[in-house]
């Protein structure tokens, strides 16, 4: 490709809007251009780079068993009724109607769809296990679409699907997807990956992996223990503490109209806050009823933690009158008697024989709080948020570091929650009829592209790696109005492009300055100068966009020692 | 892949709904399914054709110097309100608004984001000509899906838009375009393709041809001459014919009260229906307005050339009572005097110099019409519809076949449309300010699929070309409770596919009928078959699917001659 020819600019500053260093990369490198909020056309260079990722992925999904089939992106809402899910999804999905009248949507995923192509046909225990993917685009309405390709309405995105008899084939088969996905991210490139193993969820039960590129820009938070390699996100986390008895006090009334907040009792009772017993006050959507959890003073209460345990979707409590909750005042004593109440006890409590609490009750607290003692038999679970030097479930070194990630795939085992839902079903060896188990596994190529990028630039521009760059070579004729120079720049292309070489070649007469300017944008791994200086010595120059090398290699035998470098450079990514 | 765990049924009967022999084959062997009105999920089989047709289009895109992109599939409409599309186009296309309330649309085709995509960037004559192209899905709202994936709501196609600074260099790459067509149909094995040049349209002046793969099952007519290799479009197929003066008679006005038809007349005078001057009556769309057309009373007008002549819209008019329109007994002697009506004569009257024709007055005609006599300076255009033996307008000789064909690509030149009504100008070498001229070239891949199947099957399946067939070898183990059969074909799946070769391996227990029965549904070119006899004898029996050879291959040295058929086949399609 003659960089004269093709299409999208480059330019020097970065958009306003975009405050990502990948985006704005991608944007002045002439890789995408914005039509809408999260809507993009791509040009030739991020095409490119999409394709080879999507190359690498159906390679992995071929190699897993898997059979590429084509969902469809507009559907009849009627197979998203089926799932429930036409009701339970709100403004993210598009509809509309067609011209008959019928409810339509846009693919958001496609479980439904998978269900529905799969159903009528595999009918015996014998016909499985399978698993089907598609790679294909997908339209979600975000509300807040980020960060260029990192978060957009309008994507690429790989999902399969697969079908399974029994809990151990499901098993059994979610490791070789984690293996593939492995595999993937390691073969694109992508450097800084950990799989995490996330929140169980609402439903209970179900296993899923998400993999982090971690990154500051990640919107995903996860707890990372260096020494062991345990990662898990913030919700899934276990909190572990141990608390020395410190001697046991009488619990004990004290007025302290002046302590509304954790520092005015740490400052009143000149104590820690890990000596506090506080509490933290929810309510639950469905009746608006009343949970508090008590927590050690230093640590937070994780939302999601406390939702799964219940069971149930809440929100931060807002204390009314009736509430028989007295709020900045609220403690354990007394107010389990209180039957409209949940109480949970956070794990950071157990063992510690002092504290400081609400009396339920204005203007004061007690002090010497003993919760075996004093409330009873309490229950303790673990609903802290994990923290920065935290001790590691894992390991048990107090290690864990809190890191930002970005989400560039996720695997799970569904169960049969649309099997079910969709009347799937096979005959089992006896005869019986059985719902199949299901696991599910997306990547998102824009996305992962974009992280890439972010993961693997510098000031200038993207440094792509070999296995998904737009091109392979670049050559950089400075002066193309040199007869010389440009004889040789031209049959090096040539020669390079018949012998399979992806060569990017830069012919315009422009200042070698501007030339380099824009071959950092264009991230190609290696760069091939010619100009009167190299030709005076017969050799081209030659350097890699990762800065790791930099030489002269002779005009003679060029050809073949360029196409070296090259596989060199692919085989890293094996 | 084995036919054990490759998902989707094949079954005997051909459901009800299918009119089509190749929909009909399609979904009787698992390559798709119906999820609603010309909405269909692929199978792995159908997704693999899809495939190597996109592979093949990109191929020949890329030699005709494309540059490969990705447009949205959802857009919002305010790109369609700068061309004007989004209120000229109906029902036809999917609209919704966004959570944020913004109108949105599907995609049906991207002059729009094709423009919006270079507009900015192509701001030189030097920069041009470019062409940019994707592969992708569309969603045409279709009133009438029909043939399976002949034509469908949601389709997948390719779609280039090239982009000039004169129509010379237009034409030049139109050309570029037309071979790179030929090569594509020629490389899928589509065998009876002809180019169309069509309609030139309401728009007036641009050129476009159609490539219509020949058959029954078209929705398209086309005038083909088999002498020269003549084609066109009905609307674009001239007649041309040449009356033989018979005698002139006298003009004479006669009673006719029975004759209301050219049959009535033909007896009545007793003479043929290409002596009389039939009239049919048309109105302007816009304001209701008559149009009357003479045409030869044995041929028929063809409304859209009578459109484009006039450059209006019409509709088959109605003769009301102040029309001053004599409805069955219009003539053109005095009817020219009546200035609100539009007169046309179709040039098949020229040259006759004896006519039979209504008087515009009721119950009455005329005979020995001679136009030139008694109507004045008539100017003869060519409306008539095309018939079959009529006179090729190229070489003259009568040989005019009028023939049914699938439209399966068309290439368009579009001129400054899209250009001029979305601002998109480049400065030209004296600095002003120019619209680019741009063609436009659509594929629909599905579509290319199901018209193959159509052209290539027997009453038991498709018959896939080498270049697209789902797999390009299957075995068939007929026996693989037998020790030695299953060694032997498990043994030369794993050679084929270790080398290379596409293979599908039927592994099943089932009768041998029923396996041959699916090996036809899957259409796939070469048949393995290992039996007890087979290996009694040493040998696998190969067979092509197309009936063209059969024969026992040794089991030593099977690899090689297996891959020599297979690349021998392939490279008739290169």
């Amino acid at each position: 490709m003659k960089v004269s020819k093709l299409l999208g600019q480059r330019f020097k500053n970065a958009p306003s809007d975009c405050v990502i260093e990948s985006h704005a990369l991608m944007v002045r490198g002439g890789y995408m251009k914005y039509m809408a909020n999260g809507i993009y056309s791509l040009f030739m260079p991020c095409k490119r780079i999409t394709r080879k990722i999507e190359a690498i992925i159906r390679d992995e999904m071929d190699k897993a068993d898997g059979q590429e089939v084509m969902f469809p992106v507009a559907m009849p809402a009627s197979i998203w009724e089926e799932s429930g899910r036409y009701g339970s999804i709100g403004s993210e999905m598009a509809r509309w109607k067609d011209r008959s009248g019928n409810n339509m949507v846009l693919g958001m995923t496609h479980e439904e769809a998978a269900v529905h192509l799969a159903r009528d046909t595999a009918q015996s225990y014998a016909d499985y296990p399978f698993m089907i993917y598609q790679i294909q685009t997908k339209f979600r309405d975000e509300p807040r679409a980020r960060g260029g390709l990192i978060r957009v309405r309008e994507f690429t995105m790989k999902d399969a699907y697969s079908f399974h008899t029994s809990e151990e084939d499901l098993d059994r088969y979610y490791d070789v997807q984690y293996k593939a996905y492995e595999n993937i991210f390691r073969r694109a490139g992508a450097k800084n990956v950990v799989a995490v193993k996330s929140d169980s969820g609402m439903m209970g039960g179900n296993v899923s992996h998400e993999f982090m590129l971690l990154s500051e820009i990640g919107e995903d938070t996860i707890a990372i223990c260096p020494d062991c390699g345990y990662s898990a996100n913030m919700e899934a986390a276990e909190v572990k503490l141990e608390n020395k008895p410190s001697g046991a006090s009488p619990l004990e009334k004290i007025h302290t109209p002046e302590c509304k907040t954790i520092d005015d009792l740490t400052n009143r009772f000149n104590t820690s806050a890990s000596s506090m017993c506080k509490a933290v006050v929810y309510q639950r959507n469905s009746d608006d009823g009343y949970v508090v959890a008590f927590i050690r003073g230093d640590l937070d209460v994780n939302e999601t933690k406390l939702r799964n345990y219940l069971k149930t979707e809440i929100h931060p409590g807002i204390v009314g009158e009736n509430s028989g909750i007295c709020a900045g005042f609220i403690g354990p004593v007394g107010l389990a008697e209180n039957k409209d109440i949940t109480i949970v006890f956070d794990a950071s409590l157990r063992g510690i024989d002092n504290m400081i609490c609400g009396a339920n009750e204005t203007d004061y607290h007690y002090s010497g709080l003993n919760l075996v003692r004093d409330v009873g038999n309490v229950e303790y679970v673990d609903v802290a948020k994990i923290f920065e030097g935290a001790v590691c479930p894992a390991c048990g070194k107090p290690h864990i570091t809190i890191n930002k990630g970005i989400e560039i795939g996720n695997i799970f085992k569904l169960g049969t929650k649309y099997t079910k839902s969709m009347d799937m079903t096979y005959l089992d060896a006896s005869g019986e009829a059985k719902n199949p188990i299901m696991g599910c596994y997306g990547i998102g190529v824009g996305r992962l592209a974009a992280s890439i990028c972010q993961e693997s630039h510098d000031d200038y521009g993207p440094i792509w790696p070999m296995s998904i760059a737009p091109w392979q070579v670049e050559i950089c004729n400075l002066r193309c109005d040199d007869e010389t120079v440009n004889s040789q720049a031209s049959k090096l292309y040539d020669e390079l492009a018949s012998s399979g070489v992806e060569v990017l070649y830069d012919d315009r007469n422009i200042r070698p300055g501007a030339m380099f300017a824009d071959a950092d944008l264009f991230g190609v791994p290696v760069r091939v100068v010619v100009s009167p200086k190299t030709a005076d010595r017969g050799v081209f120059e030659v350097s890699m966009r990762d800065k790791s090398w930099k030489g002269d290699i002779a005009i003679d035998g060029a050809v073949e020692e360029i196409k070296k470098i090259v596989s060199d450079e692919l085989a890293k990514y094996r």
